[in-house]
């Protein structure tokens, strides 16, 4: 095992996914040799703990990479841009979980219990998808290889983390902030998040959809290896703390009697059924907080349409939508 | 317009849509001849202002509808059932906002600005829709006249005062017992609903889909007369305190270019455009909250299917979904 040992740096170590990625190192007992943690000149000087050390910040330059074996990136495409290069460089391998490079035909863009396969083909960098799209291909890739997919229809409940933690500073503020008859300051959100939802996620584009809408398309396709797959999203900020949910939609080219679909998704790794109506189980947002699965439930036959299925998909969008799967990534490279 | 002049009633007039529908009634100078306030024997004795003038609320009894013109209800399912048939009985036209009798074949389900002409085969009782079905069929009717309407899909985002004012207690007590470290309590959902997403709304039914649903459903086919339409519905309780808003996806049988799609919605009665993404406009629950429009936005071709679109519908549920769809029902019958 400690031959195996790897020497790991954390990139936007004082982030919410950052933070998330050190405590499942420690969780899963990753074999780390070292670990360094990096981000921005202001957080640099900050300490963390990791296994009952306490380890200092350090920020990051293009000297931070000697000797490191994975580099997991989380503070922004921006910084990967600039930032994975040189760590290629120094032959340092990145899982990168921002968007900078996951469309990239050179970048395998994983999700372990989906595409394990793809890991092998990396040069140099492994793209982690978007954290709306890791739950949902978890629960559409047993559809698709059981019975083929057709066409993808999604309406997403998304939670204020997926901006980070000033995401969830900015609710907790404006909740106080109306209980308190004052007045609301919207920063992370082109409007007040507390008590509304907002159909806009990352910026928009010519074709009316937004950036993050246009992630669960085209990841989708290029994890499922099916570029032809008819899918649409609408992607909405709600005052969630963490969690993503999704109201899913699907068409499948072969049919399937509804509790033969629920047996599949319960026996597929990383999925967890929840789906007993007549006791008001389903998957919640402020349930799934914390957990590493992804929940799917009330699963019922849409009427509206031929081998027609709807699902409710929730995992917590800091873990398995992010900081879990870049750790599973690095686990496939030890 | 004295010699029209009307006596009222309002059934539950201390919940949240009957303060709601007395203030509309006042707001739009509805001519009451003499008004009557009833509700439950614990609100009976409660004072209520109208137009400067106080008034006590009775308790509803068998004799509460002598000499009331229209009874406009709005105090649960069971209530309805009662007192309808008493005020019918006594010649009383009855509006009623449950969902007692929207289904039954001699009643009809009205949204005055889709189907106004289904008043006239009234015999003594019109139904009022379900808040989620009334902002739906606001935008699909003039589709469906211009388009034909091939296919729906809904995914809701609904208000806690879906359930009534309880439901906006439950929210304000949970947001300040979290905010305190204190464990919450539940009563009017079957989960915690602060900073969570409940997708179970109403009871639910055999095929796995709430009686919310089948209401979006069977009533949307009701109001547009259009029996076989392939429509389906996912709904979800937010916590947001007032508007609901609904990802609508459609299928058209015939095609149109998305701006004068926009066109057509901007021009119908009742709707109102606002879709500007380059500006960070589009419908949101905290700006239609006591607006009376039904707001629609986010209006992009869905190229996963041919003559597909999606729409961001969002509009008050005390207010179009429910009292002031009820006070217009009232005019016409004026």
């Amino acid at each position: 095992m400690m031959a195996q040992s790897k020497s790991v740096a954390i990139v936007g170590a004082t982030g919410a996914v950052g933070k998330e990625i050190l405590s499942i190192l420690e969780e899963r007992d990753f074999p780390v040799k070292n670990l360094r943690l990096l981000a921005s000149e202001r957080s640099a000087g900050k300490t963390l703990v990791f296994k009952d050390e306490t380890l200092e910040v350090e920020e990051l330059t293009d000297e931070s990479f000697a000797g490191i074996d994975i580099a997991l990136f989380s503070a922004g495409g921006a910084v990967s841009q600039e930032f994975c290069p040189v760590a290629i460089a120094e032959g340092t391998i990145c899982v990168d979980n921002t968007s900078a490079f996951r469309m990239d035909k050179e970048v395998p863009l994983v999700v372990p219990e989906v595409n394990p396969e793809e890991i092998k083909n990396h040069k140099g960098l492994i793209a982690n998808p978007n954290c709306s799209t890791i739950q949902m291909v978890g629960v559409l890739k047993p559809i698709h290889d059981a019975l083929g997919l057709k066409r993808v229809i999604v309406s997403t409940y998304q939670s204020v983390s997926g901006v980070g933690t000033q995401g969830i500073l900015e609710l907790e503020d404006q909740v106080k902030d109306i209980s308190k008859g004052r007045p609301v300051t919207s920063k992370n959100f082109t409007s007040q998040i507390a008590f509304n939802a907002i159909p806009h996620i990352d910026s928009f584009i010519e074709n009316g959809f937004t950036k993050e809408e246009m992630k669960m398309i085209n990841e989708t396709r290029k994890i499922l290896n099916h570029p032809d797959l008819a899918i649409t999203a609408t992607t909405v900020r709600v005052p969630v703390i963490r969690a993503h949910s999704e109201s899913v939609n699907v068409e499948t080219e072969k049919d399937i009697d509804v509790s033969d679909l629920k047996d599949l998704l319960a026996d597929t790794p990383g999925v967890s059924l929840i789906d007993d109506p007549s006791s008001n189980k389903y998957p919640l947002a402020v349930n799934a907080s914390g957990k590493d699965d992804i929940f799917v439930g009330r699963i019922r036959r849409d009427e509206s349409v031929e081998r027609g299925f709807h699902l409710w998909i929730v995992s917590d969008n800091l873990r398995k939508g992010a900081a879990l799967n870049a750790v599973q990534i690095a686990e496939l490279l030890v």
